[in-house]
């Protein structure tokens, strides 16, 4: 069975209480629940995880290079500064997906541009939790 | 039964043909198949289309503001130049969705930016043919 | 009886539910109205149109350096990327004055520059529909 | 009956013989003698003061914002480096207008942006004294 | 017989009056005349269009990429802005050349810049129609 | 008994009226007797005033130079345009400390920029009238 | 009581002995003597730490934001590059005051600029120890 | 006898304490001693002035292009940021040349650039007291 | 009988074997043999040199501004950064073209500006060796 | 005997796997073996450690400070970004060498940039494994 | 007796002729004129030459540190470009003035920097002819 | 027997004198005796020259193209201003090696860019007469 790897940066633990205008209401947990689901409609093991180090998250990049088949990454705010982050995805092996709950682009400047999304195969910005499931949909979809 | 409408810009009438190492080999008559066939799933219709012109573009987006129910859109290379077709996007009470086929953060700079992003619920970029339907679930989905 | 060409841009068809906050509540057809009034007491006859199509707006525009004596442009969106609007203005023999509804310069950044500005005798911006009417004086007052 | 301040910046005080390929042959007394009349048509009383000093036109900034019932500005070069006279019109009530002689967007790159602008209810540019018609019309008009 | 499609872009339509001294006298009908005299040298057949419409142009360069075997283009004013026109460009199989009747690089720093110049084989610059006889010899030459 | 001066630029005599959701409910005398309160604690004696023009500020700074044993500048919009004003600073012998009401790094990015406050010890930025008493025990505390 | 987290970013456990030309001699035990003494007055408790680890420092925060009334950060070097230190200073409930011991403006360039003081009530920066004394009155005082 | 008006900017009459490494010893006093002395020699009258205000400044430029024939200007910190100064000089007819008494070209980048410059026949700069006198030479000599 | 001089910058007497995928394989003295070719038929004589010195590009530029009645000019590496060899085209009294043998705007940004463009009648770039006989036909042309 | 700490940053772990055709097949074992020959050469002693952690990256660098006597330190992603790493080389006082495996000048341009640059004796960029050795030698060598 | 050197950049050899309304009528034999008749006032010897060649002009220069007491350098182009050049000025251990005939600050904006003037005392722009004489005055005089 | 060609740009004949306290006390001299010791060990003969000409030291990049195995340079102020220099490095098919003796990214912002860092295999700044036998070691060693 197939493992896709889930990772979430900075401050994605806060999801439900932080700015929930921009964020919405959905906690972190309620977000993985969905993806849960969707892993067992698409037969896939999910490994789920956030972290607000930015060196904890590129051991994990690394680790679903060796160990996972395909990695969904929400940078969080390390994406507009992390080119150590952003190196880590270009040097494994397996499909990444890039996803932002909040549309960066209707936001200020400066997070209109990621560095992550220059080492995925393709961004998903603005849907909230559903972005994860579209995510798990393109990695792991036939 | 909700209308989605499905537009497209300049030169999506070649894909297949044009740059394939970049765009893919599928071509808009496939993506339409793939979009219909995930329409009914969904229960709604859609009306699909494509223009080189900018004008007729921002008129098609304006007539999806009356009588549509969501708008999914790949502005092609108009994205990066016109805040007419922002405007019109800013002036519709409808959702839309911004599609590329291709990864725009991997491309020229140029690339980068689109005035369009900042009009729409969400952007998907990096997907092929596949973004349309990830579109289509987040524009008519539950 | 001199004829004044009024030229109208993308979107402007829409005022009235368009972003009333910042384009107002008056419709195209009120600010027709007002112009009307406007041209008979000034005794020039109007020539009013609105397009989406820049390719339009730019024969509107050569057509009215030949039949028209004066020009009031409206170039919404396009005025602040259509370098091909701006050579049109530049191209033709008669007075030409630029009007925008809203207040460009307390918007977003891109939207404080117009190519069409470096091309008329003048700019009005802010003044709503009131704008177009102090246009007419300018160009067909004494 | 209603008082409408009408303040002009530096070497506004020379007009007619400065550089008058740019600003015209006009005098400001003959535009002062131009809205006075307009005024007695629109009922309201004047209150018509040039200065070199920027200290002096914030002051009367700030007094038209106690005791007119509309301002109209001419900032002249304090325009395009002003933060101050921005900030003083955006202290007081009443709504204000921008006036310059010539069209700004045609002259010097640094000429093309003002501080002001963005203070302002809408800004007037390249009509020569008629804009200061216009900008009383404008102001205290119906 | 050869054929090689020469398209004009928005304003071309009014060389000889447009703005002589920067443009020159000769017509589009001048320009034709020298091009179809120089095709009879080199045996090719022309197609020779103008429009002031981006989609327009957009449309015939996709059609001279199915059926001519070389493409001369004058974006005019649409090169500075049209990454769709590039697009185009881009997505046909068949040399082509820009040319523009002025030195662009003489002029207005956003002149200065042509999106389409990364789509063709090179480019003419600054010497009028003469400079349309040049891009024959160079698409349809030996 | 040393002696502090407090100067305060353009548009702080508005205050309390003056934009209150960005600038508090405080009125400069408020603010004056905070001042007052903590200087009879320091047992200093304050030289406290407010100008709307720069020449005026200068020639205050040059003033306490001489005459004071400590500076506390509000500069107001002056700060981000007057060289002159930094100079003055530069050019006295006693230290100096920048106060803003305002964040002003929260707010339009041309405020994020002070010439002044490259020649001072230090700057406290968004306390209200609380900052002058914090300056106060900066300048003129053991 | 009311506890008080202050934050300290990293290499700030060097100093008096780090360039002190430009930090001073002061110590951190120092500045946490000093801190102490002054929350006596206050009647409130401390929490005072400093972490050379960006995550830590973010887990910090966010723990601030549930325990403590108040924070006082110094971001230090993180401050010019962290978004995610911001975002986390975004989240959280609690008031929070951002201290450079350095006159951040007279240094290079670079760090004119912090990401954190968007996200904070106000910014003191050239005081050395002082500035943390400020800090606590701002949080903590009445 | 002809009359050279010599305006000096502000803190000019800081001379000889203000930052002396950088201005030297020299007092305005000095320097208009040393101009008095070129002034004979030449058979040309001086007014020499100095002022903090930048309005003053203005009037002073103003009353020169009236009385004198001639113009030396030592904008000091103006000259970074005064369109206004640059447009009293480009509105005189007499000949006016900028002096600055350190060389502006080795110091902070934002001195590099004046307004002023724009508008003289000719600037000296570096030579301290001296550029005085070479600037009395090039406007009042043979 | 006319001349014509044809002068060659930097490195181009590598050609043929310098970076051919981007130059090409014709070598210096192959194009000079088409030019010459060429020259005959237009009945000019031509005087064809190369250089990888500037300032034996400048004397050789004033030289045919002296004695030949055209000039072909490919500045090479010089173009994009020689404010001198721009000067000497200024200074002379002959017609002068620029050719590029490469496309130069769809190489690095810093190659898509040259000085010297501002300095000559047009410029050719892309169409290799071709480029000369083209220009030769503009210089020396009826 | 004098030891020297090699610290290495970011997805070095990686080396070999990684992009070999950027970053060569050496892995950084075989990197630490050639460091550790040179090593004995030179009679030091070596520290070698990696880390994606850019916190343990600089608590190693004020460790190596306190207990090395000279560091090299390849700082891979986080010199591009890290302030903080700057700073804790500025913090130090024993020499350090900067190392980058590929020649960052020929790759993207925010490659080109470190801040850890300006905190170093010197910098060693494009040599691979060898770079190291070079570093050493310069770092331990006579 | 001292001697002063005068090197003269590229393309004053044609003074007089090239571009005589920036450049003025004086030849380069003109201005040497005037300068040797200045040069027997102040009894000094003068050493004035004229090149092309950028490196003709740096040993020239560095001649001049040797055997010179002053120099005198009109770098003309080389200015804008030549960080070679002003590192020369600055190996020498003699004084240096910058001259240009024409004001380059009424220029193009290119020409409003140059390298050179960060490595002299001082810079004398836009006094033709009398410039030098100027310098030779600051370099030769008491 | 293998030769080494290491070429000196502009002012490096003046090492030893020239700004000790940035480029060191040793001589050119010096360095070459250094790098022919270094030589003999490696067995390889040197060919070591230096020149203030661009046009000199692009002909004998050129040479070592053909007849050295190898290219040492240290390009100087050229290094950041010659894109043709740049180009011939391109042009050869030996490995070069660039080389600093000051770490350029801790001087100026305008040195810290340079073209021939693109052409070469890699740099080596900051290392002094050091940096030369390290780059020995690289292009000759095994």
């Amino acid at each position: 069975m197939k493992k896709i790897a889930i990772i979430n940066g900075p401050n994605l633990n806060l999801l439900g209480t932080r700015e929930p205008e921009i964020y919405g209401k959905e906690t972190l947990a309620d977000i993985r629940k969905r993806c849960e689901k969707k892993a067992r409609e698409l037969s896939v093991k999910l490994d789920f995880r956030q972290s607000n180090h930015e060196g904890e998250l590129i051991d994990w990049i690394q680790e679903a290079g060796r160990e996972a088949s395909g990695l969904i990454i929400n940078p969080a705010g390390f994406g507009h500064s992390s080119v150590a982050m952003m190196d880590a995805l270009l040097a494994i092996p397996i499909p990444a997906v890039e996803v932002h709950l909040s549309n960066i682009f209707r936001r200020e400047e400066f997070r209109h541009h990621t560095y992550t999304s220059r080492a995925v195969r393709g961004i998903i910005s603005g849907f909230g939790g559903l972005g994860y499931v579209m995510a798990l949909e393109a990695v792991a979809g036939k």
